[in-house]
């Protein structure tokens, strides 16, 4: 089975927008065990559009077309589906009226040019449409002898992510003739190298690859951590998760605290749920981080359950006035550790984290011995004191010294949280 | 002259990673007024990039490749060339040279397959690399009695930015048979819509149309505002700043405090800079942004002369008892003001921004009457006091509340700091 991807749209072209979508929908198809060799982007432009589809089906299966399917005069990915079927479009009464129907609820007239959207290659099935007015269209068609499909779907993310996951996906597995269910179990990782993961993995890697009962994946997700991902094709949801369950139990046992989570898990919604079972608030003094770990904490909805708040001490004298720091050098793990303590006071938080250091790509006034890229973090719970310092070098950027030093000491926090457990 | 891109890597298709590249090029091909019709992203199959590299250059006078020139086995994007050209690999001694005095320089031992790098198909041009060890390739190629050309550039970001600026871009450009410069100039905006943009430079709009002297295009660049950005190709450089240089500054009346900056400037690069002007210090007090102001702020190198600090009071009585705020319900344009004010005193700041709201998705505890989405700023300068309220609603969600209230709090500061002049 091999599935290629066709995005439409001249701002894609023009770089106007980055096309996200595909490389999305390539994760998913991969995931789900099926090939794709091509992503495509073209303009709004019919023949174009008719010619790409004609080229990629000669040798794909399946063709997921995403984009121009609005309103409007530019929105022509219908009509290049109906030319590739050779039929015509057709006007859908169900789709016409549930459009017209979305626009009555929202108070608004509907523009005449909305009724192109309920306009139908003959002989294509329509997707229901649940997020937006353009509903999905999947599309059979013979080329050379073969069946063949094409799956037309909206462009906007949120809305071809729920049909693809909904309609696009389950109809390509069964087309796929596998009467089989996908599914995969993701595990993240912070600390270890993918190398490092690899040797501590090694053995349940030979065994997968002598009886492939799962596939095992390691995918990079810079700033975010290394994930371990787990995929398996099962007859059914219970007969996967109950192949995958033993495996992932394995995995956890080889890599122990290197896994902070697992799925939609994010370090900052794991740092807060600790937080949280264990009935703890959180304060933070930041220096060159200048408030990016309040704002990834702020970012993870309900943080204000245990997050009190920051003192981003930019400024040297914030730090002796405001968070009580000793005056002097403003760059050590002394320092770190009295912002901690500093900010667990003026915050009156349990646990308090402190960061401070050199972003670059100047040195600190008056520490010119204190290398760029220099980050030290200090992490105070109530029955813990620790701090660690990175070296990241001048080579590595502002930001990226900066977002590394916030994920350090989020995962500093979170071993602290776990230890009576872990270590 | 129309020029197609060709990325390579099957990690693309596996949608690890999001191919940004192409979007940046069609961004770049367009500023010169280079037409691209399609882009296409292929897997590491050297069958598979010959075939594209083929199927493309029938209609496209030449082909921009990104990717695929490393050194292990996996990068064959030399040898798919080579084959389209009909040549043997040769290796370039210059080039090996300078790939073994690159590791010479870092001290380190090079691997004998780094020399694969220093293949090179007979007939082609090398761009010299800068950034990385992957040198550029200008292979030209006769198809159907045609000439054309490909263009092989390493994968990497900001080698490829470097390779396509100093050496594609031009070397198209003469191909193109133009002996012109093209020069454009961005205006950066905040605060319009881009029909009101247009609304409001109708007559020029209408000029430029009759007699295209240049161009005018919007660009919608989300939470960052919308750009104007004017294009002009001419024989020199002179010529073209001339051209541009008055209708700029149309644009500029036309469009008034609207327009915040130009080129590379950001609106925290704005701000910092006029309050570096003023020799004003900063000082932020955050709720639902959570230290996004400050972190943004931060992100610029140089931040520090002119920002104390902040005081991210995400928990009620850290508004209170730190920042002086009365107790009472806190989503109000007067309690934005008191911790503004706050900031200011406590930070020991000349300026002081508050930011008050509901991100959502639920409601602020104790204050169920506010609307999700509510954000509420106050700015208080050594001479003004200003508020304003945003109700971005609920279905904007979470993130989009939090970033358009840190862009309208930084623009809000600009007006009044610009205010003596442009008020």
């Amino acid at each position: 089975m091999r599935c290629d991807v066709l995005a439409v749209g001249t701002e894609l072209l023009l770089g106007q927008i980055v096309d996200s979508n595909s490389a999305w929908i390539g994760e998913q198809l991969a995931c789900h065990g099926i090939a794709s060799h091509l992503h495509v982007q073209v303009g709004d432009n019919v023949g174009r559009i008719e010619a790409e589809l004609r080229r990629l089906l000669e040798h794909a299966d399946a063709v997921i077309v995403c984009g121009g399917l609005g309103p409007t005069h530019d929105d022509v990915t219908r009509d290049a589906a109906a030319a590739v079927m050779g039929v015509e479009l057709v006007l859908d009464d169900d789709v016409a009226d549930a459009i017209a129907a979305m626009f009555a609820a929202r108070g608004r007239p509907m523009p005449q040019n909305n009724l192109r959207q309920a306009l139908v290659p003959a002989g294509a099935e329509v997707i229901a449409q649940r997020r937006g007015t353009a509903p999905g269209l999947i599309c059979p068609v013979t080329v050379g002898g073969r069946e063949r499909v094409m799956y037309l779907v909206p462009g906007v993310p949120h809305e071809l992510e729920e049909m693809l996951t909904r309609a696009v996906l389950p109809d390509l597995v069964r087309r796929g003739g596998a009467a089989a269910t996908i599914v995969s179990r993701t595990l993240k990782t912070w600390g270890e190298s993918e190398s490092g993961l690899n040797d501590r993995l090694d053995d349940l890697i030979a065994r997968l690859d002598a009886d492939p009962t799962a596939t095992l994946a390691f995918l990079a997700r810079g700033w975010n951590g290394l994930e371990v991902r787990l995929t398996t094709r099962a007859a059914s949801q219970e007969e996967a998760e109950a192949r995958l369950a033993p495996l992932e139990e394995e995995i956890r046992d080889c890599l122990g605290v290197v896994v902070f989570g697992a799925g939609s898990d994010s370090m900052e919604s794991v740092v807060l749920d600790l937080l949280r079972r264990r009935k703890l608030t959180l304060g933070l003094a930041e220096s060159l981080t200048g408030g990016l770990v309040a704002a990834r904490l702020a970012a993870v909805s309900g943080a204000s359950d245990v997050l009190r708040g920051a003192v981003v001490s930019y400024a040297s004298d914030v730090k002796f006035d405001l968070l009580g720091v000793t005056p002097g050098p403003v760059v050590s793990e002394d320092v770190a550790l009295q912002m901690a303590d500093g900010a667990r006071q003026v915050l009156g938080a349990d646990v308090g984290i402190g960061l401070t250091g050199v972003a670059g790509p100047d040195p600190q006034p008056g520490e010119p011995d204190v290398p760029v890229g220099t980050v030290c973090i200090a992490v105070v719970t109530p029955e813990a004191r620790r701090t660690t310092t990175l070296q990241l070098g001048r080579h590595n950027g502002r930001e990226q010294v900066r977002q590394f030093g916030v994920i350090t000491a989020l995962d500093l926090a979170r071993r602290l949280l776990l230890a009576p457990v872990a270590e």
